[in-house]
């Protein structure tokens, strides 16, 4: 037990150690470490292949979700790869002057990125993320440590050794990146208690994971936990774009957090809706939990119970219901909405502005896919996580919000008076 | 104890309805909340300085600097009712878009400021806070717990009588600014677990306060715990801005957590420098602890300890260390500083901007005075606190900083490929 905790306090203090060279190291060095780790990742598929053969085959009882996150493929190698060198290509965040302004005695002040420091990334089965990670932070001049699910130890393990090597050829300490060595589930804890040497914990996973963390840690933690997202059809709603939005919102990958669960239909647009955004639905294999109006289209609508509105499916499910106003929509969403991800279908540009104004969550949507909130679809290089937390920022988390404005002052002899 | 436990749990949730209102309200109303609370401190000035009095008189034991920050005068509240009128006058910052991006899909990403939520202010003795945190918290819409030290109680609650009838004059929930009302110890704790409720923690006081608040917090906490900071003055600094803003950093309000405590010296300036600067010093009673070199050149110099190169004297004394070089001055600043702010004197602009990339401190100044770093200085219309946290921002945190980025999205039928 006391060496284990001294291992979790060595790592921590070893990466604050290296962050203090990384955190003044140019960009050339930071691009090199990322043109090295594409390199690499596109060199040793195979070796990362085999790994991820060896997690999948000794966890033969994940679920098909977990499991699906987990398998890694040429394609999804390459997409890292290539998520790597879009970070690369992106202009270094540090340093960048952010606002300026003068103030009437001639005192300049100057708003500047800077790197946040050392942050705990602790995250389950998808193993990109810490490519993701390892890219993000070390462009961002941050420091890392990683905490993997065990379900996915070989392939991360793998992952892992390219990361290794690329911070090597490009003269980085390797300590900017380190894998948590102790796997005991406490050693978690003992990490997010360390606010001394650790500035940021980032957790991604399930709500246990989440929940685990944040009651730990000493440090500021930016997660989000559940994504209960909303597509609320307007009275002015184009029908076409309506039912191509939600399908894809639902359908493209109902097993991600930004994957769209309740769907609230105007009135005055049900009658012709509902009929043809239920067949579409169903092609799909989308079992479809109702109120009384949607159910009374529909034979096979399994009635919603209150439950419903409030359930974060994850899966080929949704619940529909029909409203009278554009008031009861809010009222619905401010009700169950997880902060994460909600948008509207209309074509009237009061009503966009109306929902942008009323509706808090992170990303608010007119007329586009939930399924779009996304780092890499927002241009951001990737993302290190999602946010519904209150502070920092709150979305899709790429490179440039790993920094934290900083003030520097000019001045010639100024004095408080 | 069980009825103090739910009053802190009932006011959570009576802050987070009153904020589900605030967030949406106008500008005009916010404002119109600013200039009653202006007009009223302006008229009651003989009230709010008779329960002032009051808490004077009831804590005689308190010591003179906690006595100083406590009372307050026409002038002090004049300065109060000013602040109110800056932070009407300044815009608005929920709903600014502060980034705006079309994607090659021509996807339209803004980002705009939001709303953080229910913020818990704990602070000490100085009953201005309650003023700031009141108007900062109203304009950017946000609502406030707010526990004041038992010293001020008196101050705080006749200010708060102020700040309940503005509220109701401008039409706002009164439950948007609220004090907690358990008087325990505890309650602070039982505060900052609900974060269901509220949203930021932002202690301002001595160590004991922030450290109770960071243990117990469930949410992100924004504070800054010490003012260990530093001037270095260069070889190429210009000696009487140099002498200047020195005296200014450590004399102005010795008290305060932007004093200047520890003043390094290039060696190629030191015998032109010293001599004067310890006479500058001494004429205003600061007490040096200088190093070998330093204490060379004055009799009545006090030998520094390893102890005192750390120690925030909050107090008309000053540690002095003669350097050899720019580098050693940042390791020196890098080993002892408290990340709050720390400066340069030089007229090198190269040394200037090594200086700024070197540091990593909230604020980092060139040829101005410490005591210049604070929110009304820097024209943000006051501050809610002074960060020297990792994320959100770093500094004075002042009314654009009470909000978080979020993301709007204009799409045109926009989907997830």
């Amino acid at each position: 037990m006391k060496i284990h905790m001294s291992n979790v306090l060595e790592q921590a203090q070893a990466a604050k150690k290296a962050w203090r060279i990384l955190r003044r190291v140019d960009t050339a060095s930071k691009n090199k470490f990322l043109s090295e780790l594409e390199r690499l990742l596109r060199a040793h598929m195979s070796d990362v292949l085999a790994a991820n053969t060896r997690d999948l085959t000794d966890n033969p009882a994940l679920s098909s979700s977990m499991r699906r996150r987990l398998t890694l493929s040429e394609e999804s190698l390459t997409a890292m790869a290539d998520g790597v060198r879009a970070i690369a290509e992106l202009p270094d965040p540090v340093s960048e002057v952010i606002d300026s302004r003068t103030r009437p005695d001639g005192l300049r002040i100057e708003r500047v990125r800077l790197p946040i420091g050392v942050i705990a990334a602790i995250f389950e089965s998808r193993p990109n993320i810490i490519i993701d990670i390892a890219a993000l932070a070390v462009k961002s001049g941050n420091a890392a440590i990683v905490r993997g699910g065990k379900e996915a130890m070989y392939s991360n393990d793998a992952l892992y050794a390219l990361i290794r090597e690329a911070l090597e050829i490009a003269g980085l300490p390797h300590d900017v990146i380190q894998q948590l060595t102790d796997r005991r589930h406490e050693a978690v804890a003992e990490l997010v208690k360390l606010d001394t040497y650790v500035d940021l914990a980032i957790p991604r996973g399930g709500e246990n994971l989440v929940r685990n963390v944040i009651d730990h840690a000493r440090m500021p933690v930016i997660h989000h936990m559940r994504g209960m997202c909303h597509l609320y059809i307007d009275a002015a709603a184009d029908i076409e774009k309506a039912i191509a939005i939600t399908v894809n919102a639902k359908t493209s990958n109902p097993a991600t957090c930004n994957s769209v669960e309740s769907i609230l239909i105007h009135t005055a647009v049900a009658d012709t809706l509902l009929p043809r955004l239920i067949a579409a639905l169903r092609e799909r294999g989308v079992e479809i939990h109702g109120c009384p109006r949607t159910c009374a289209k529909d034979t096979e609508c399994i009635p919603a119970t209150e439950e419903d509105w409030a359930t974060e499916y994850l899966d080929l499910k949704v619940s529909m219901k029909v409203v009278d106003s554009f008031e009861e929509a809010l009222a619905h969403i401010e009700r169950y909405s997880s902060g994460l991800t909600d948008g509207i279908i209309t074509d009237n540009a009061n009503s966009a502005e109306a929902f942008f104004r009323a509706i808090d969550s992170a990303c608010v949507l007119v007329n586009a896919s939930n399924r779009l909130v996304d780092g890499a679809q927002f241009g951001l290089g990737g993302e290190i996580g999602i946010s519904t937390s209150r502070i920092h920022m709150r979305g899709p988390m790429g490179l440039a919000d790993l920094t934290t404005p900083a003030y520097r002052v000019y001045g010639n002899g100024h004095l408080r008076m």
